[in-house]
């Protein structure tokens, strides 16, 4: 890896770094970008100047929104866009032979510096057709980002919006825990999956390397392993246990919760319910509340969750009250969770009662186990007790849509828009260098989106603005918007002098992408039959689209 | 990342560099191996020997067999695998601050200098239950391996398997391509997929960095952007092109393109078929042609396929081939593969025979377009001239199947064997330190899997051994094997002085892996309804997985 990916560039404002990813470096792109290059410059077009718009032509999962995201990622590559000499002997050596020099001591030059990015905010709910990033530049230069800039978006993007699925269908009270590291797409397919499904709405991760690089709250306790280590109490030599305040010392907790799980065992209101337990697992709990007194939480179900697990975990809770601590919960990873839950809070709820423990009834239940949108649904449905869920491959993996469909498309090029056709009315692309806009009603949601050309004035609010389908003539809606936002911003301002839109804070893209969820109207959130939301060009950009269209197809013959 | 992941770590036989992504580190775990780790070492249990297995439990992709993949990662961590200061001090703000500071100082000691790892060979066919990788060694270090040793075997051993259903599909003379940096999940979701789809028998990448990290071959020419960023062949200023022996020089490429243009929308056997063709992409095509004349590969369907972007190319191809060049052929990237294809060959072969060009009917035609193995399968139905096929979003994300779930679980501790137990059959674990071998039959082909307990004799050749299924005691078959082989083998001694298998070079990975799949009985490799291998267990070892079992679990009462 060069040191170089990592070390900041100095542009206006805010230094940038490289990407987090030292594996993202200018080489990360297609061979044919290469080419291309290398075949511009041979025909002395490399500099002119093009217009490109990446967006994505379908919402994922089914559903009627996306979460952009994957933006800083992208800036931080533009911003240290530089090839290595290294790296520039490599592309020679990936090139046919015929090549002319003059191409190598070209690339030797290439930068972003001469390259403007307008993007819309990371963390911003987004919809098809719309550009996520507008990338004007060099024609040779652009497109050497565009595969790197389309891996960093499709990927964050599908899982920050899959995160953002489950936030939605587990409510908003529920804690919501990654733990996606062992069966994600490698290394920093679980990287990335921690951090966008935080921007996504998930609380914390059990990623220790992503909690190190972006102050993502981690979560964990034990696992089967652990419990099936243990063969009984005798194991446990170091028995003591110091009380919460420090007051008092207990000489042995292994029988202080032996009794305990006595009592329960005895216990009228539970009679009958719990038998022997399972003496590991009770070696294990013991074990664990000695190392964590004060962090207590114990998995449940390596033996039998209702007739060994619970009381275990019940006795060992039991008796670190008596040293004045408090447990902190179960965890499910199996079996029918709906059920267990609610069993198991039922007797949390009658040891309160039972051995008057206020607030043992709340003690909180974790659920993991292959979870989902389709699951965590269900479990609504039937009724559960789950506090917390902890969701991995499904989520991480994005298992329902395993990629994000964005293109990377030539809209202008030395002025001239471009379109590109297709026989299939979703893969035309719309034309020309543009302003997005969004427009909001007066009971504050957003109402509508609307691409301009770059040079027609802003719609305005109050004023009755036509809104109309890209392709569909009939297809049309007056709006008179309360307000208007402006979509791309500048991210990137190259030579222009603009003004550059600082990277917000990664809590920052999280709180305005929690926000963002949170006003979307309803029907275009739902699991079922959401309404889609409409995407719009004004009256100009429509004529202008269907004028390049029958320009540019060729006109068939029927034979 | 520390520059420490990269250092090159010293054991026995050659050096083992760090991880391939930096990374890769100790803390790309989850958070519970740590508080695991601690509560080990709180009960003076963290040197306590363990064995692990780490194996799966279904094939993926509805098939019967599994390519292994990601050996040769865990083996560069595990023999780098050291804690930073910086990395345990970001543990210790990790934990609950009531941890004590000698495990902090314990895991400043921590490496794998005491962990024995044995596996199977990278690239090998392997199957449901059988350990791919066997880990012994402290409780508490061998746990925090397992996280990141499950995440580099997972996705790397389902691109692979992946890959390998591809090539199967598509046959073995077509070149595949893999094309899926830009839909990848994230770089090296990118990376490995290039990485392991080679190893699985792709034949090249676009992707360039992959190219450069593991010597695969690189491919690619140009995208339909470079086509429309041409508007006319005025455009093109120099106009000059160079025999291919150099003998001569065409003054004036583009008009000797357009005579033969005019030529081929003539000719008599070919009209009707050619009209007006799109002048931007024909503009394109001779500028790709000038800069690589020995590689032309046009891509035909920017506009329309029949009517432009085959002529374009014949009359290119033709100006080539007066030159001396032979063109490489035509990419098509939407629409009916089959047919197109089928009418392009039909038009090669004409123009072959019309204008007397040996080997124009062979001019090769790569397809793209969302391929993947069922419409790989309907192309092979139909019938169809595609010679190369470029595949990515479906084979790099594994979008039918987007995770393996291969799980590590503890099978011995302290010379006690474990079981973990499930309701669900195919959740029990085998439990004991094992030994594992295939058994071959007269044919060549294997037969059959079989575990054994760690001590008892090995299989020997010509001998009648009764396989059983582990868990269902009416399966077992006797098998006389002529050839047994040993699937485990040490890649990471410990301290035990055993002799360590070098890591094989990447490329015989790869061989060692198509060899491999040549030699399965086609009725395990088929996509319908394939036939299950066995996998089995001797006598001894079934019989004691059944004495643990009852011994293990409860016993229900009905109420």
């Amino acid at each position: 890896m060069e040191a170089k990916a990592n070390g900041p560039t100095q542009k206006s404002g805010r230094v940038i770094d490289g990407p987090t990813n030292p594996m993202v470096t200018p080489l990360l792109t297609d061979l044919y970008q290469f080419t291309m290059a290398y075949a511009y410059w041979k025909a002395g077009k490399h500099n002119e100047r093009a217009v490109f718009d990446l967006y994505f032509r379908k919402n994922p999962f089914g559903g009627e929104f996306t979460v952009f995201a994957g933006l800083e990622e992208c800036i931080k590559l533009i911003a240290n866009f530089k090839l290595t000499d290294e790296e520039i002997a490599f592309v020679r050596e990936s090139l046919p032979g015929s090549c002319e020099e003059g191409f190598f001591e070209y690339l030797k030059e290439v930068d972003c510096s001469d390259v403007e990015v307008y993007a819309i905010s990371e963390g911003t709910v987004v919809f098809p057709k719309v550009p996520l990033l507008r990338v004007e530049g060099p024609v040779a230069v652009v497109q050497l980002l565009e595969t790197p800039v389309l891996n960093l978006v499709n990927f964050a993007s599908l899982v920050a919006t899959n995160a953002a699925r489950h936030r939605l269908v587990a409510g908003k009270s529920k804690m919501l825990l990654e733990f996606g590291l062992r069966r994600a797409q490698g290394p920093d397919g679980a990287l990335s999956a921690s951090k966008y499904c935080y921007i996504g709405g998930f609380d914390a991760t059990s990623n220790v390397a992503a909690g190190r690089l972006f102050g993502i709250p981690l979560r964990g306790t034990h696992s089967h392993a652990f419990v099936s280590s243990f063969m009984s109490p005798d194991e446990i030599l170091d028995r003591s246990l110091c009380s919460s305040d420090g007051s008092t010392s207990c000489e042995d907790f292994v029988s202080l919760v032996q009794s305990w799980l006595n009592k329960i065992q005895w216990s009228k209101s539970l009679s009958g319910i719990f038998g022997e337990t399972n003496q590991s697992e009770l070696a294990a709990f013991m074990s664990y509340a000695l190392a964590f007194p004060k962090n207590f939480l114990a998995l449940v179900d390596t033996y039998d969750v209702m007739r060994s697990g619970v009381p275990n975990f019940c006795a060992v809770a039991l008796a670190l009250n008596d040293l004045g601590y408090k447990a902190v919960g179960i965890r499910l990873d199996s079996g029918d969770l709906a059920y267990l839950s609610s069993e198991a809070r039922k007797i949390f709820l009658t040891i309160e009662k039972e051995f008057g423990l206020p607030g043992f009834g709340k003690t909180s239940i974790t659920a993991s186990n292959d979870l989902n949108e389709e699951t965590l649904d269900a479990l609504n449905k039937q009724g559960h007790e789950v506090d917390c869920y902890g969701i991995g491959t499904y989520l991480v993996t994005c298992y329902s849509q395993a990629a994000l469909g964005c293109v990377f498309k030539l809209v202008e090029i030395n002025n001239q828009p471009r379109i590109k056709l297709s026989e299939d009315l979703t893969k035309v692309s719309i034309p020309c260098k543009k302003r997005c806009y969004r427009l909001y009603g007066k009971e504050g949601y957003s109402l509508v989106d609307i691409m301009t050309g770059e040079n027609e004035p802003c719609p305005k609010v109050g004023e009755r603005i036509l809104c109309r389908h890209p392709f569909n003539e009939s297809k049309r809606a007056y709006v008179v918007p309360k307000r208007v936002e402006e979509l791309l911003k500048c991210y990137w301002p190259g030579k222009s002098g603009k003004v550059r839109e600082e990277l917000p804070a990664f809590k920052d893209i999280r709180d305005h992408c929690i926000k963002q969820l949170e006003q979307m109207r309803a029907d275009h959130m739902r699991r079922l039959n959401p309404t889609p939301y409409k995407v719009s060009v004004s009256t100009k950009l429509y004529d202008f689209i269907h004028f390049l269209w029958l320009n540019e197809a060729p006109v068939g013959e029927l034979q």
